[in-house]
């Protein structure tokens, strides 16, 4: 597994723009794909073609592929490229936040506003009670960065105050304390009356095991190269 | 959106079999198109050609849909078949509790042995911080449920302990106490190497629109039918 934090990015800036462009679009398609999967009703017969064609295309993508876990790369503009990542990732189908529910930075926090479909559903209509938790961390950590406490969850812990129901949601978090490594994050949902559905509270530091991996790194980066 | 908690599944148990086998043929494939499309370093050519594909074989599932909410059904066998669920849907690729993973009851709790890959990632290399939140709220509201206190999370406090590799993992929960229709569960994510990574403790209730809910369903089923 890969555990480096950074990797550079194949290519020049116009290949990473251009390949960004395709591998968007192919995400997007999935993504669509997931949903109509979920809630097609055509006939057996079909769906047993479609399953087959669906296949066929997995064969053509994995003809050439980067196996194991996809990383964190660095752009030729120096830009994070996070792309894997299950909430916000260019590449990943799951990731609720792209488009336009992308989380946005403000001073001393992060909002969102999103739209959550039938493949985040948990009760009946409603969200799950761990989506919410999985967009709230994700959310948090970015508030946390915004606001200058950049690190990993610590602790996380989220009040269910009232049902969250699929469709139109927003979300927003702010950094209420900083010391040392330390940082605390609150949020929320709200739905589209503007009633708080859950409450978040997290704290987010930068591990010990983190500081050493980004240390050796950066010590790896600056060492002479005699290859 | 559907806010029912019972509907009844079409078909006879024969068609219901049929259908799930079908249908759960069609989600693991994409399922497996998700990783591949993450994973694939094939020519954005074919990328395109592919895209293309997927956005047509999306047109034909989408000929006949159920919109909206998908809702949880109720089997012929009177199984809930909560199919749409983003943690262990059959019909849903996001639903990392599947096949080989699923989440096994016992008399107290529930556990899971199973596999994250690459599309459940957050730092590089790790478990996303949220993903394991999303799949532990499904593992405790289980243990909840499998020690008689079943409802929805109330309140979830998860501690992150050290990191959580992407690969082969385990969890489990258990129900630490019970009092009226409140059930404390506690539980949590061990690595390959029998480390704990992550700790769990959740508060479950049946809130009460939940149970008004219920009671309105209970209260239509058993109305006479003169239409």
């Amino acid at each position: 597994m890969e555990t480096s934090f950074y990797s550079p990015a194949e290519g020049t800036p116009e290949e990473q723009t251009e390949g960004d462009r395709v591998h968007g679009s192919l995400t997007a398609a999935v993504r669509e794909l997931c949903l109509a999967q979920l809630q097609s009703r055509v006939d057996l017969d079909e769906l047993e073609e479609i399953t087959a064609d669906i296949q066929r295309l997995t064969e053509r993508l994995n003809r050439k592929i980067k196996p194991g876990a996809f990383g964190t790369e660095v752009g030729a503009d120096e830009r994070i490229r996070n792309f894997g990542n299950s909430v916000v990732g260019l590449r990943n189908p799951f990731a609720a936040m792209r488009d336009d529910a992308k989380i946005v930075w403000n001073d001393n926090g992060a909002s969102a506003r999103f739209h959550l479909n039938a493949l985040y559903e948990g009760p009946p209509g409603l969200v799950h009670g761990g989506v919410s938790a999985l967009i709230l961390d994700q959310l948090l950590g970015e508030a946390a960065a915004a606001g200058g406490g950049a690190g990993m969850t610590g602790r996380l812990t989220l009040h269910y105050r009232r049902p969250t129901p699929l469709g139109d949601l927003s979300m927003e978090a702010w950094v209420e304390s900083r010391a040392g490594i330390k940082t605390i994050v609150k949020g929320h949902i709200k739905d589209s009356d503007g009633n708080v559905t859950v409450e978040a509270e997290g704290l987010f530091i930068m591990p010990k095991w983190a500081r050493e991996l980004i240390a050796e790194e950066e010590a790896r980066k600056k060492r002479p190269n005699f290859e």
